[in-house]
């Protein structure tokens, strides 16, 4: 069911930094900051060759990644996505095999502007799950 | 410098319900299990179109991996692998750009044959980050 793994999300306090780390110490190729109020995050793109890494910094008050940051001051690696083709049929199957979806249920409109899930982290072993309709 | 994401790393308690999980919930492919005595776990590859994802159980009594599942007992991300074409040339930039390399700074040869290196996560925002020769 799952396909492939469209990015790694790493939360960051300071994008700027973030982004000059993965630039010159690691090399790598990094978007321009793109603010998504409609997500509570200011998010850079890392371009690697076969994936993407999501830094992400807090936007406004009520952003979803606070209170990980809070846990975790320096950041750390939030979340996963894995793309499907079918978010209702992925859904539907994930709920009959016991896993929570989060929120109520209902695929939103993601950040890249395809319909999205997150899953239980305690259904997947600590680890916070994105679905993404690819 | 950096390449692909050679795969995410995730820590787990029981590699066989995680397997299970991959397999069956998301419906993955998953390898068998395969013991790294040398490493201290045991991994199963969850192989995705253009990565993988590694599940890693602690295996002997130094296990690499057993402070963080104390820490967080129901698993988690516990690094993120990317590919170089030179490790010792990867390694210096780091230095050079003050990046701590983990132990005594030299490669070692890691679970898939290759050299490789492990990047303080503190000084890559909360982040264990591997760099493999590819």
């Amino acid at each position: 069911m799952i396909g492939r793994l469209n990015h790694v999300a790493i939360a960051v306090p300071d994008l700027a930094a973030g982004a000059a780390l993965y630039r010159d110490t690691l090399g790598a190729t990094v978007s321009a900051p793109q603010a998504e109020p409609d997500h509570g995050v200011t998010v850079v793109f890392i371009e690697l060759p076969n994936t993407k890494i999501e830094l992400l910094e807090p936007l406004g008050e009520a952003s979803p990644i606070a209170a990980f940051l809070a846990k975790n001051p320096s950041g750390g690696i939030h979340h996963v996505c894995y793309e499907v083709d079918d978010i209702l049929a992925a859904r539907d199957r994930l709920k009959t095999g016991g896993a929570r979806v989060l929120g109520d249920g209902e695929p939103k409109i993601g950040a890249h502007g395809k319909p999205v899930l997150f899953l239980h982290p305690k259904d997947f072993n600590g680890t916070l799950v994105e679905l993404e309709q690819a």
